[in-house]
């Protein structure tokens, strides 16, 4: 089992009010780095704290490193364009953050990292390869891509409420400052990333054709941004079969709808429960609440552990003492 | 368990005749870069070719990673100055190759390279480190950071004639060039890793320092290299016990000393038997004639097999097996 992490920033997060991935935007420009150490290690290494949403819900990192911790699956990590150094080992396939999509050329060197991503799924000696992602502010360049491509234009958010108005005007800037209208970039996903997307969509189309063409099978492990990877995937030529694996918080956002997307992109939907309703601890409570609900492979890596037989119990256990030990051990901004 | 290899590049493996690790000077720049994606992958992802000696013996990383098919360990990697790119992923802590020695100052941005290495090695949350290397040319800049130090002046070859005469001249001019006699650089490690060093003898020595201050146990998988690591550290200060996990092939190399070496430096030696001569293959045939001998954390690795009980049978059927593999696979350079 090999979950691939892809790891990058874009200024759009910085837009107030966009994303819950950090505590403040300050501590966002940390929050992927941070992510990656902490599925790499169990701990912070560089990263100077623990990433919290504004009101303290702990990163899904936590999630996909207690499963790691009780099943031992192989992480591959890769910098798509993080804004700062991190501790984790990652191979470079972006080295720039995004820029805010509202500028009109999102991702300048689409065309590179998508295929030097490709490039690299196809080399990748591995049977099936899980792809998840971490990148504050990526639902709204999920939304401005999907609009791009003229797909369902559906997302959902890590805060409780999605701020989807905001997002609306943010796509609608981006795509005017692009010169693009809904549906212009259809059959065109590296123009759709370049103006309007992020690093991280580039990098991951880019593994999923390379992947998939050299028959690896591929599971995208995430919500709606998964889902916008899977669109350009899609518009790419990508017609081979894709599960898009997330959490029950997401599938039950009523914000977004990731059935109709999964359906539109002839997605395999598979929602796999960790039952946090029946643990009560910060480290749950904080999804039943609403917030964080997917991202850093989360969904993926309640797949596997579903796949391989471990109770979600257990999953809720091994996630409860590393919170704890997290909390214990390494600051926390305050909010 | 987690093994640490750290890798990197120095000019001074393009003087003819000095290293083994490559076919020729050309591709032993791709050396690390490909040792590093064998025991990430099991295979190649960028590096053009499997690193073979110039008579064709595979690179020890083909056993270390056989040795991790069977044991699953974790791999950290490092780059401490790679020539080129590398599929595996690594944690930053260089970014240039070294300077040949010959030239008076070999790692110009040694100080920051310890440092760096020591807070990472300080922050690792890991019982115990094994750390192995991959730079070709390493013996001719341990010798000189011996001799720098003031240490017994004694290291093996990947080659099977260790050309000694070669190395003592090379050492002579490094040390005239940096205006050192024998010696001088006695309690100061960052300045002998700096004149007459390599980038990944200038990293681990921050990683032992770091790792050993925050109480992890350590183990140098190497040679004459690691070794030379060792002296740097005990020169900085560094009282832990080190244990010098090595080779029966650098262990009774005739060439060198290090049973002398590490009393000096009060390392235990420990050398585990693969049991090569009781498998007549190409594999492990070129290193009971003598080469290569030890590299990319061999010697650790079959410590941690040894440890766990892993039978040498198996460790051996599993490297002929991928030996066998990466040469239908993959393409080697014709020497």
């Amino acid at each position: 089992m090999t979950v691939l992490l892809v790891a990058g920033t874009t200024e759009t997060a910085s837009i107030e009010g966009i994303s819950a991935a950090g505590a403040d935007p300050d501590a966002m420009l940390h929050t992927p780095a941070a992510d990656l150490e902490i599925v790499a290690y169990g701990d912070l290494v560089w990263a100077p704290f623990v990433p919290v949403s504004p009101s303290g819900c702990p990163t899904p990192a936590v999630v996909t490193r207690a499963v790691r911790d009780l099943l031992g699956f192989d992480v591959i990590m890769v910098d798509a364009g993080l804004a700062c150094e991190t501790g984790a080992p990652t191979v470079a396939i972006g080295d720039t953050p995004g820029v805010d999509i509202r500028r009109g050329e999102a991702v300048p060197k689409a065309p590179e990292i998508v295929n030097r991503a490709r490039e690299f799924g196809a080399t990748l000696p591995v049977e099936e390869l899980v792809i998840g992602e971490t990148i504050p502010g990526g639902t709204t360049t999920a939304l401005a891509v999907l609009t791009a491509l003229g797909e369902p234009a559906t997302v959902s958010s890590s805060l409780p409420e999605n701020p989807l108005a905001l997002k609306r005007e943010v796509v609608a800037e981006a795509l005017a400052a692009a010169g693009l209208e809904s549906g212009d970039a259809a059959g065109n996903p590296v123009a759709a990333v370049q103006y309007v997307g992020d690093p991280v969509l580039a990098a991951v189309v880019g593994l999923v054709m390379g992947a998939t063409a050299a028959g690896t099978d591929v599971i995208l492990a995430g919500g709606t941004q998964l889902a916008a990877a899977a669109a350009l995937a899609r518009h790419a030529g990508v017609d081979a079969h894709l599960e898009l694996a997330t959490t029950p918080f997401i599938a039950t956002d009523g914000s977004t709808d990731v059935d109709a997307l999964a359906a539109a992109l002839d997605l395999d939907l598979r929602v796999t429960d960790p039952g946090f309703g029946r643990r009560d601890h910060p480290a749950t409570a904080a999804y039943i609440a609403g917030e964080a609900k997917e991202g850093v492979g989360m969904g993926g890596a309640l797949a596997l552990a579903d796949r391989a037989g471990v109770p979600m119990t257990a999953v809720r256990d091994q996630l409860v003492a590393m919170y704890d030990r997290l909390r214990a051990d390494s600051p926390t901004p305050q909010p």
